[in-house]
């Protein structure tokens, strides 16, 4: 590992996991917390050594990493930097970064950043060593950063399995704005829309197919976490808000004049987005074909369809099971790269009594 | 089986499924389609004997069931109507009720239909027996409908293993413009604004996010049956963006002012709304959790965990994949009722040196 000697400050799901993370791979961990409890839970999960204060965690770090709520950081951050000196690098973990950037006031020991991880989850007593492999890990220099501070927090980020990604502040609030932010207001909007709406006594909720579902799973998730992220980067989260409303306009006028000719273009400039991002996933987005079954709701159907799979040596690309209700089970849907690739787990089901359905991801047509 | 003798116009993929389902269960089944391709692809599929026309097609049916894109809808029907007599009922699986009801010009005979499946796909070729099994599948009887002639699509209905829903037609327009158009004018628009904006050199379709994708699956699809049920429900649908319109402009609002209580009031109002939609799928959804590992990109992963989780007796209550990219690997989420459960769910994969991370489905903490 780059880094010998770590300190987390705020040891909640993200810091204890960094915790885990690094000391299985032979770094010294010290960890603090204003919470006792927090502290305490990280502890006996075994992700840092205790300190007894922030003062005496931070002492001879190395690198401290920030793990606080988004609200906290930028004092916490300025904390940091104020009690150590030139041995210690700083950086953070938040989802935002043009406020705790700034309370750095341009310290050439800190650098921002933003591991695109567990969100869903909290508490030290849920983390996970493995919470960062794989994952994209915005890092946000300045022209003040130190590049030698950069290049030790770049490959601390490296040797944990994580994917750095260097990016502006402002412009990484952007991104995340359209990634993220703005996903998860439109879920809440959404669901609640269809929540407040009786139909002549139809309740839009208890039918709420597929395409509902999908796009509010993200609704309601984490209110304290998201409460604060909203907030801290609302600037950003209205600009994208009010360009989304400027398009959904555009629409209702289209579809106002019945204009054909813009909605098909639209969709299609939608279907060309889309192919694109997922390009970026899976290389050969346009081979993949799904593959649906009906399930009915019964333990092992899992196991069956996967080992059937395993045994044909057909490649599993991705792999879904959405549940309807007891009554009226589910929908298993397998994605499958090529048409060949298809037929052969059509006729699979089929010879085991699942009739399918199979469709390009991507159609066009 | 209520229905002995079905006729089928429009041998596309819902057309020639509903063949697929009937003929399996001893049905009579004629079809019609006026591309002549697309008729020989359903009788090459096993799905329908071939008429020679409309008037033959029809003739001495007990049922008639529509299956023409959307914009042909309500001609067809009316075309069917004029070519049968008294012996005849005539229903239709379009997306959208209320310009085909009308042009049913309250004819006792007529009853509109809608399954919820199969959007995805199209062709005969893709046909599938078992597409309507656990589907709901809406019909909209009016204060003309014969009431014996409602109850043989019923009973129809139920006989191919589906779900009947009775709805007037209006309120299934808004219905559906809610849970299903809605999202996927809203799919379209993120997915097009995220393409358009570039942020700095960044592209957010390059480093999408899970949100960004779970919201945008649908974005696209299919763009000629999109287009004519887009336009055939522009009012439902545009009352539901102009009411989205205004809640979205409540929430910039309250982030311009930095409302934390609005904010914190309505992600809480999200999280009870998901909850109820959940509740109808899963009876227990408080209870769920939510266990996700890391796996790089290898098959068998997906074997490997359903065989150990059948072994063990773990109960999935759902499943999924979600592949990021060739280099970042992927998370595979599995859902399982209980702590217990998870905590089953979690030794076990940790033993298979899976490192995992459990949190509750619904979190309003």
């Amino acid at each position: 590992m780059a880094v010998t000697r770590l300190t987390i400050v705020g040891t909640g799901l993200i810091g204890a996991s960094l915790g885990l993370a690094a000391r299985g791979r032979g770094v010294e961990v010290a960890g603090w917390d204003p919470d006792r409890e927090a502290l305490a839970a990280a502890v006996e999960r075994g992700a840092v050594e205790a300190a007894e204060s922030l003062a005496q965690a931070v002492a001879d770090a190395e690198l401290v990493v920030v793990a606080a709520p988004v609200a906290s950081l930028p004092g916490e951050v300025a904390a940091v930097l104020g009690a150590t000196g030139e041995e210690t690098t700083v950086s953070d973990v938040g989802s935002t970064k043009t406020s705790v950037v700034a309370a750095a006031g341009g310290s050439p020991r800190f650098i921002g950043g933003h591991p695109i991880a567990g969100k869903e989850a909290h508490g030290a007593e849920h983390a996970s060593a493995g919470l960062f492999e794989g994952a994209t890990w915005f890092l946000t220099p300045t022209a003040d950063t130190s590049p030698a501070r950069y290049k030790l927090l770049h490959r601390f980020v490296v040797d944990l399995g994580a994917f750095p990604h260097a990016i502006e502040p402002s412009a990484h609030d952007e991104l995340v704005a359209l990634t993220s932010h703005l996903p998860h207001v439109l879920a809440n909007v959404v669901v609640n829309q269809a929540g407040a709406t009786q139909v002549e006594g139809h309740d839009p909720l208890e039918n709420p197919g597929g395409s509902l579902r999908d796009m509010t799973r993200i609704a309601g998730a984490n209110p304290r976490l998201w409460r604060e992220i909203f907030l801290d980067n609302a600037d950003a989260v209205r600009a994208g808000l009010a360009e989304h409303r400027r398009r959904i306009e555009e629409v209702e006028r289209a579809l106002e004049r019945r204009d054909d000719e813009f909605i098909g273009r639209w969709i299609g400039e939608a279907a060309a987005n889309r192919r694109r991002m997922l390009e970026v996933a899976y290389g050969d987005a346009g081979a993949l074909q799904r593959v649906q079954i009906h399930v009915a709701d019964r333990p092992n159907v899992l196991a069956e369809v996967t080992h059937a799979f395993g045994a044909a040596r057909i490649d599993i690309r991705d792999f879904e099971l959405d549940h309807v209700s007891a009554e009226q089970g589910g929908t298993l849907t397998v994605i499958v790269s090529g048409e060949d690739e298809a037929a052969r787990a059509q006729a699979l089901l089929e010879s085991e009594g699942w009739s399918c359905v199979v469709s390009a991801v991507l159609d066009e047509g």
